[in-house]
């Protein structure tokens, strides 16, 4: 029963952000959709910034927690985007965090590529548009800022689960 | 940006255990793996039954849990794999279940065909281990009985998410 660990199979990727089409075996578009639409978060905060002329910064994060035993998955989804870190979430939980503009500008082209199956799509789109927004630096604006507040509180509407701590919907944080 | 909402994607499945292809719009099987890899369960629970000659009946199960806003994706993994129930897990949680030899027979194919990329693998690994045994009838025997509690105490060691109840470790339940 063990043939397919004996004889791995090198995947396909319609997607290569980070250019390594060198790998030998690579995650599946469609896997990472699938792992995604199951275990990723896509998060927007609004921090206080004084230093900043608006004095707030508007900070969005797409994130993937996993046990520590299952690091590795971390890892290769990070290869896989091109871009994140991988670190303590809490505990015995690790995360990939992807911050950035242009980062998740990458992120949002591969998910509008490959679109989410689950109700999560949700929370995506609100994300989407939040990115969009940024990239004309309407964050910078009063008038932007009030939008991206408009759009976090419909990523509130129960789009993911309450029950993981890891996957809250966007908060803001007042911090700083 | 709507733009792959109003153009749906037809989606490519290289397994169609169900024969249903004349499905518009199928799950691929790499989303499916990726959804299973986070959100999947294997399990095997043997039951006290008196009036099986050995006394024990072995009663494995693959089950997925989603929060009942999301049950549109388990019927469409119900309709993927073409077999299991969609019921009420807890609260307002809802489950895909597959049982029965012939049914889980056809999702360890699925799995082998297509690995598992996480830790779950191990789990699944040993889930196999004791579907092949069935399908022998051994766990009709006291030896064969003896080795797929061995197998289970396998599965135990870690290998899904202990933070997830909906996820547990298989146990022995000892219900009448």
């Amino acid at each position: 029963m063990l043939e397919y660990l004996e004889n791995p199979v090198v995947l396909k990727s319609s997607y290569n952000p980070s250019g390594a089409d060198n790998q030998q075996e690579r995650l599946d578009a469609d896997w990472v959709v699938g792992f995604v639409d199951g275990e990723g978060c896509f998060f927007v905060g609004i921090n206080r910034q004084p230093s900043m002329k608006i004095g707030w910064q508007v900070l969005p994060e797409f994130r993937v927690v996993q046990h520590e035993r299952d690091v590795a998955i971390l890892e290769r989804l990070q290869e896989f985007f091109g871009s994140g870190q991988v670190t303590v979430n809490h505990g015995d939980r690790k995360e990939l965090r992807i911050r950035g503009l242009q980062q998740l500008s990458e992120v949002v082209r591969f998910f509008k590529q490959h679109p989410l199956r689950t109700v999560k799509r949700s929370s995506f789109e609100c994300f989407a548009e939040v990115i969009e927004l940024m990239q004309h630096g309407d964050h910078l604006t009063e008038e932007g800022l009030t939008r991206i507040r408009q759009i976090i509180s419909r990523m509130n509407r129960g789009a993911q689960n309450p029950q993981r701590p890891y996957a809250r919907t966007p908060v803001e944080a007042t911090g700083g």
